[in-house]
């Protein structure tokens, strides 16, 4: 499929929260869209805000596109909408999976469907809803070169870095376990500055030290003295988002028979708070759980009563 | 004590790796140094070879200093070097408490002393034999500040920077507290990348990654390419005293009644680790633990049989 | 489907372990059994041996059976089965799935056969080889109580409790989550006994005076004593099928969307085991795995080298 | 000191909840008790309610007094009970720790006592207000077997069960590490039967299944349908409690430097609990920490909200 030439008709399933401004910056950057959405009326609501076509069913935004892009909740949603486009999606059509879904599940979907002429690609986003609006959306793409060029035109306009990381689903995979990553550099860091507040020390000062040694992380930098400490708790990535990255993370080890305990701990704590705090909470908010564990506030002092 | 003349008389308690080029550095600066160490002829070879006195004894040694300098393995050995110092301690005398101690024994020490006339600052450092001989330590202080400022000309001997950040203990606290983030950021990126290994991405390639996103970590920086990747696993800070700080960190959890699962994890995970791979390791060999639960090394994707 | 004859022609999906001695008491029961292995000659050699009829595929021993057993490895082998079996699972067939599978995949099972008549309950079964030679197995059952009545005669004839315990699946997630039970209690006793004899309590001592009070569970009754002090590690009971149930039990909370941390860490903690202790070990060996993070043997008192 | 006479003069420092039972039970039983508590009045209510004297002062209490018995909340009072007496403690007499102290510290004043001529047993007990009055108590000892028999008509009065498990402070050990064992029995008993209803299991029929089975222990023999799915919550002994005896366990498993991830977490995990649900719990009110951080009520089956 090398050489293919580029992709003129596109068809975008799932213009939501960030479908909608992905498919905005594709019609500003000439593309030929055609969008479908699950809830009625946002497609057409989407062709009269922004341009395009709106179409009735994935089946139909499919038929004749060069490329299929799915930005939906879950794997599962790919995966019936994979099944609605059925013949639809036709030989020589590149899906290019942008949901944050199950690795494994893509791969199963791209095997099922390379067996029809059809290439996939994972391609997951990071930045939120303001990247996607300024087409400065962080891109890891997992796939196969020779289709990862023939996305290159759409994924360039929706973000200004798209990093391959390997094959299908390793976007998806990578994405996750960045988050895994940083979900346990925010969890420790809110424990340790609970210990230190106890023992008499300021977490702004102990901020400050963790970020000059070989404590600093992520979390330290940009989150805890702005998010925490200010008890803004608006880091603009939800905390329901980052336990699904996380589950996703803990489905490959399991998959990929990995045993690791203390990102298994890791998992089932956010997700403990996400029951406990929650629904509607930002990521952030994860410092309260500790904080109810611990009985004691960061920053404010102050003992919470049982 | 505001005010008082700063210290000429130095006894250094303990010149062993640390210690002794801790106390060449302040015979360099000028100070009027009588060493003594557990080890006999340590402290005579340290008085042939680099300088000042070499004491038989910790009293013989802490007589007439205006500061006491200890650098022990442990606060046990801090508690046995008062007793042994008895009265030769003197009112007036400063105790700078530089091991990598438990705070809240730093605390005992300090409040009995204080009883007697004489003020105790922790200030344990990080930086290793490297920059302990080129006096770069980072030292981190705990106690009030006109005693920081007496020990300021000798601290400067030693380290480029000073960081006070509270009461005594508080050093020690922020040193293991700080210490606690940066091994949870080993631990979880040593899980992530054999989970994402696994599944068939290229460890270095991830490193890279998580270093342009927020997964970007120290460990992700400057020790997963630098000292696993490479199987080299020399950084220069012991298994061993990771673990001891881990300890520190959650003693403090626990005398703070502070609830720390994850950190306790991390802790025990650790712990573990230095059993099972035996003495003597760098604290990078830490993902050595990590590969045999998984049954995998990282970077050179052969498996471990059991 | 209530009030039907029971089953005379019963066709066993893997005639393995324990397939083998399960199909045997249905043979002996004077049941028509029809029995189909993967491996080449298994299921000759049980007609040779045992009796019944050796069918050469899944559909051919399926062909006209009232009620289909299965006894495979995992679900995954389940679904194969039944797709190979395609229309030779006829309508008002029975399926009896006996394998420790995954509840939710079982469920799903239940599901499409349903839409074609066939009825399914889950079935597993503990006791192990000895037992299934002896028709002695503990049988737990998720089903209709309709279809449960009419498997009734072929699980008496193999098992002498049978305890249903819902509908579908239920059987399948009551055994892994007793499982868990078991694994948790064998691995916190195990730690507790190694954190005692450090102190200096005899093992023995302890799994007796545990026995007489609170700390009283199935491993501190009839495993520590038996398997672990006398260094025979041979319950009968695999390390890999305690860890599959484990993880079967996760997978089942985790699409129930159940935070369990403490359950989380003990799956990670026995897959750990059964990583680093390497192929076949029962699973009494786990408390090998906490004496090497430990350093020290339980009854030997001696230490480990790392 | 074998053969000594036994004590007929005893001491008992501590006539509160446990203290007062016991200490009537001595006196009903003939000694010759005086008795000490730090709060004002409560000595000579004993007195005058129970019989025997009134003591001003631990030292006025242990004065003249063969055994010395406490019982209080903590080994730090211990220490200060013993410092309080002094040289009124005298040589030749025995102490009987009855708190749930912390074993390292009891062998410390033990080795320190020894040095007096004064010697030491621990002795803790098990069976709470109710079984101290009727003198039913479970001892655990720990101690030398001379010293335990001196012992033994004083802990005949209070209790029926006297097991000797090993030297001084294998008693609080013991208790500690069995209270271990049943926590963490409690707690993946709670876990489970989370993961099963929300499947859809009925969680009063696994508590039957997990006794007929090997997932049985002490809590689901005793306490899930009593007091969980009861929602009573009233076993009768406190989550402080068991919280206080979870950290004994794991600082003796700290001091032998024995590390064991699944206690720690287990700990940390009821600590977690304690301050979450707030003072004056029943130890099984742990359960609804595991509800509410999986948003379900056992038995109720209703969701609860975040």
């Amino acid at each position: 499929m090398s050489g293919a030439a580029p992709p003129r008709r596109v068809a975008v399933l799932g213009v939501g929260n960030m479908g909608w401004p992905m498919a905005a910056r594709l019609v500003g950057a000439g593309f030929d869209v055609a969008a479908f959405d699950a809830l009625p009326d946002r497609a057409a609501r989407f062709a009269g805000e922004v341009g395009g076509t709106a179409a009735g069913s994935a089946a139909s935004a499919a038929r004749g596109a060069d490329a299929v892009i799915t930005v939906l909740p879950t794997s599962k949603h790919v995966g019936e909408a994979i099944a609605a486009m059925g013949d639809a999606l036709s030989p020589g059509a590149l899906l290019i999976e942008m949901s944050s879904g199950v690795p494994t599940a893509t791969r199963g979907f791209a095997e099922a469907l390379a067996a029809r002429g059809v290439s996939t690609i994972d391609a997951p986003v990071s930045g939120g809803v303001p990247r996607a609006r300024t087409g400065e959306l962080a891109i890891i793409v997992g796939g196969e070169a020779a289709d990862l060029a023939r996305a290159d035109p759409l994924l360039r306009a929706m973000g200004t870095t798209v990093t391959h990381v390997g094959g299908v689903g390793a976007g998806q995979a990578m994405k996750a376990l960045n988050n895994l990553v940083s979900a346990a550099g925010f969890l420790i860091g809110a424990e340790a500055l609970l210990i230190g507040q106890r023992f008499g020390l300021d977490p702004a000062l102990m901020v400050d030290v963790l970020n000059a040694s070989t404590g600093m992380n992520n979390s330290t930098q940009k989150k805890f003295a702005q998010f925490v400490l200010s008890r803004r708790f608006d880091a603009g990535f939800g905390l329901d988002l980052m336990v699904k990255d996380l589950s996703v993370a803990l489905e490959v080890g399991r998959e990929t028979a990995t045993p690791t305990p203390f990102a298994a701990l890791c998992r089932e704590m956010w997700a403990s708070a996400a029951t406990l705090l929650g629904p509607g909470q930002d990521h952030t908010a994860m410092a309260q759980f500790s904080e109810r564990l611990a009985g004691e506030t960061l920053g404010g002092g102050n003992r919470i009563s049982g």
